[in-house]
């Protein structure tokens, strides 16, 4: 039973009605809400929470973590996002979601911009599978579609991912990478574009596999962390003239 | 002609008659030489010169940027690193040397903790080539031996690179990945592990000839700034119930 | 100057007028046509001359060939595509278009089945440009428009790109990873999506420009090839028990 | 309970005393024997049986399988790795052992030469983690050492592997990329290096668990074969001038 961690901004759904409509529990607690459905052992973060609620306590309890951000991106305090990304390259699993993109803590683990283009039009995604044997495509069809998103288009500035697993298409022309696998020292990094605060799509049965095998994908293997530093030769070295 | 700038920490060899007697005129000093005389427009930049040398004037007009770093890296600021990266990003190429992969420019770029292992104890350094067709390899036999060197061991730290060039293998008893190439944003990026500064590395024809391969491997192309931010659509977005 | 042979199936052209049309001197002559203009040396080969058009003496002194063929892919003589395989990975560049996706060479280079969606509906294409470093998108802005072409669809059963450069959307609703980059034993392989017969693509500047950027690319360096088989220990072994 | 097909061309054990003390119920006896015994369904195939062991039956009720060949490469029929080559694409696991790298079926799969360096002489191999993350490295130290084994050197002509790993040292002076993970449309195949007949590799534990590991990671997800050919659009497509 996987421990899953789902931080949320949680600041549309208090101050937007029509986000609250579709989420009455925030977007936090639909996500732990089918995480839980899933099996797993899922709690919930939120930023204006003491420490945002990423305690040590917490934060080593918890084999994945699952970001949402948007607003408030700054106020998130640096030293949470340090000891986030140490649990990282530790080997904590981390998923980013949609605007968590410019989230402090991907942008530190990507090294760089991770700007793009967007619009919000009510636009047609369609996530397209690009790589049908990665675990985290398991169960799903071809493509996802979803009726109305908001565009992200490229280009991303993210480094090329280590498996690029969807590929979306939208109405109004662009593609974008939408499912992009990383690992980072032990641990494993999904960013996955769709979530945006005033669509029900963390409601979409496909949507939701998709969350189940990345968490199941970030937690996968025990691994332990390497020895660094100054070590002892192995094998005798020959002195040299 | 590609304009590079050599960067260095430049204490050891103002400390350390060992080092002087090799380095001369600096690590900075040897590597521009070589570079000028390969056809390169090489200048050099030190820790201790106003903003390190690294002014705007002399960052916007670098299209290579080579970094050499060890003792000193908490003292390069913070403000000139960021600097140094919106450079990359924006295309600039940067090479990393030696013990430059724990500079705050390296950690930045990869996002991980680039810690590894090593060892000083004069001994034997084979780096092969696990990618002979790649650019930064032309020229070179099957490996490049280095009677002496620092060891460095994995595990190493990093993303795992787009590229893999080099594998060293150690008299001790360890391997490290070597020569690693990335992209990040518009900018390339090498990691080069050998040039420890007890050892007359630089001299070494067949090092010279990596770091010349890398400097127009890093600068190869002209590239321009995408395109962020909000987008008007491409095509014609059906108005949906 | 770089050695460049054209390869055409050379069919469309004689039997479709409306190819012809676009094609006076076929696909071959107008794509050998512009990499002259850009300064290399670009011969041509076809099917229905002997050995189509590929003896040892033209693969020998071609630097990089460019494989146009779609209606007669059985027609290749099996015996022609391992020599063009074994020029590939000694170092010869390997640029396949459009429908060479199911090509012969291009399958045994790839060992998966090549196979992918496609539609002919004179639908708009649109190539995005994922990676704006790469030489291979030097020069070209966001995106490539193509007003008509034929749709080919995700999912490409091709191994994952080592470098994706363009990725495309379609009209009709799909996407297609339309630039990919490959390194093959000491050679590159690009596949390049567009370039459908009754359509004036190769006419496109872009177009042209990618596929002159593919050429630079695909044959930059010198390589030697490695020595493989029994070799003799470069350190001693000591003896066990 | 994955389903294994352990697959030993089983000629070195009936006409080498030394090896069949080693294993007296050839290598995929002992490759079987610990693999049922960590849970999983595994059975055998051997060259000379009819179809080599593989029939349609048996393939198509194998989710994993494991290759180990050497003198007999050629004798392997066409038809049968034809055969396991559509069952990888279509979803079953491959693991290729040490001399396997020669094998029909890993070459039409990587589609490159597959050569490399070798030499026996009782020489230390270690083989170092450079993936601690990684689902195959699970349970695994920083390395593996193996007292005695034959040399794989660098270079080792495949395509770069999606994953890499594990990394080689050996006594007499190479490295070798020594665990290699790819996907091949949607199967997983992992090449591992180590196991000479002449040495009890598979019976250590170390070498034992990453088996394990790598059965469980080839055949980790459900996967669905995509849908080829030509199709309808998904969107309306205008009518152009």
């Amino acid at each position: 039973m996987v421990k899953v961690t789902v931080w949320n901004e949680y600041r549309h759904e208090r101050k937007n009605p029509v986000v609250r409509e579709i989420y009455p529990n925030g977007i936090h607690g639909a996500i732990a809400g089918f995480l839980t459905e899933a099996g797993f052992e899922a709690r919930t973060a939120t930023l204006d929470e003491p420490e945002h609620g990423l305690t040590d306590e917490v934060l080593n309890d918890t084999e994945v973590l699952i970001w949402w951000g948007h607003l408030a991106h700054e106020e998130v305090k640096d030293e949470v996002v340090q000891k986030v990304k140490r649990r990282v390259l530790d080997g904590m699993g981390l998923i980013v979601l949609h605007s968590g993109h410019f989230s402090k803590i991907f942008k530190e683990l990507m090294g760089t911009g991770c700007d793009l283009k967007w619009r919000e039009a009510d636009e047609k995604e369609r996530l397209w599978v690009v790589a049908p044997g990665h675990p985290i495509a398991e169960g799903i069809g071809e493509y996802i579609e979803l009726e109305k998103e908001e565009m992200y288009g490229e280009f991303f500035d993210i480094p090329a991912p280590d498996e690029l697993v969807f590929t979306s298409w939208f109405e109004g022309g662009e593609v974008f990478r939408s499912g992009c696998a990383y690992t980072r020292g032990n641990g494993k990094v999904f960013y996955f574009r769709p979530g945006h605060e005033t669509y029900p799509t963390y409601h979409h049965k496909d949507i939701q596999r998709v969350l189940v095998n990345a968490v199941k994908w970030a937690r996968s293997v025990a691994r332990r962390r390497p020895v660094y530093g100054n070590v002892k030769p192995l094998e005798p070295i020959k002195v040299k003239a």
